[in-house]
């Protein structure tokens, strides 16, 4: 059986190095607070205000490190709140998406695009997957046996050196499925 | 192929006609604001404010008519958000749930039970139950082909002579399979 540990993602932020010294300050480093399942990857100490055409979300968390680009990944139902329809899109696609403004300690960006809904993925490390013989992209169906048990189809893959075997799905997914992290999931195909 | 209709039911309550009493004044009666897919069932134009440990959620629809208990049915998000604990349940079956202060224009009442997570469930006709051989209580795997398909198991039938065919998945559902009311399911098995 091809089990795989359950991640389910609140609504975070990932800052470019200019957005942490706009918000934080010149010269401004994240502080860990956690690390995550991915190698290298936490929470950080910092959160920020995100401000949309309807609602605002105070104390959102920021994962470190700083990436390229600024990068919001919000739930359908805090999009609706928030007054955004962003697209469900991998990590990194963030074209032709909408902003939202992003409020710090230090000063405020108003962010052009970058907030998206998180399509489901499965973080795979070179060798769970070629034990499995699952490829980089492809798409799998998984169960999730939570207190409303489902399947999710279009789960897509990801394979790299640098990964750890995680399943990450969004709080929508995480509830309605009624599981939460550290809970186990199973590849069907 | 069997397909379902689907309604995704954002967070409502059903008022006893004491706690309507309570809450708008003695003798008053709801006004329909729109009829629901159910026969005789209706949003009304009237609404109420639900109040938890944590936060409160304002505008909350009352659906009508009057029901012998009053039940508050909420997403796990808005569960998380109000702070409370309520069990995923069918309909009716209210016993050792928590409670929630409800706020009226007239009047407020402290529930002592009534808060559930709505089991999704399929209404079925009973002619539309015969033919396709589905029986009253039968768990069935219902597929959803929305922006992020999924298969729902363990979804409960429902059949009566006072139903109109339709599938009933709340908000956290419906955002985690991408779709809205009057999008179409298809039962599998």
């Amino acid at each position: 059986m091809k089990t795989v540990p359950v991640g389910v993602s609140a609504r975070h932020i990932h800052l470019s190095e200019a957005h942490i010294a706009i918000l934080f300050g010149e010269g401004y480093e994240l502080k860990e607070f956690k690390e995550l399942s991915q190698p290298g990857q936490f929470a950080a100490q910092e959160t920020v205000t995100i401000v949309g055409p309807k609602n605002k979300m105070e104390k959102v968390r920021i994962l470190g490190p700083a990436r390229p680009f600024t990068q919001i990944e919000i739930s359908r139902t805090d999009a609706f709140s928030l007054g955004v329809n962003p697209p469900v899109r991998e990590s990194g696609h963030i074209d032709q998406t909408p902003g939202l403004r992003v409020i710090g300690p230090a000063g405020e960006v108003e962010l052009e695009q970058g907030v998206i809904v998180a399509a489901r993925h499965i973080h795979f490390h070179t060798s769970d997957a070629d034990k499995w013989g699952i490829q980089d992209k492809q798409l799998l169906r998984v169960k999730v046996n939570g207190e409303r048990p489902l399947i999710f189809e279009n789960v897509v893959a990801r394979v790299s050196e640098q990964f750890a075997l995680d399943m990450h799905i969004d709080t929508d997914e995480g509830n309605a499925a009624g599981v939460k992290t550290g809970d186990v999931a199973e590849i069907l195909d």
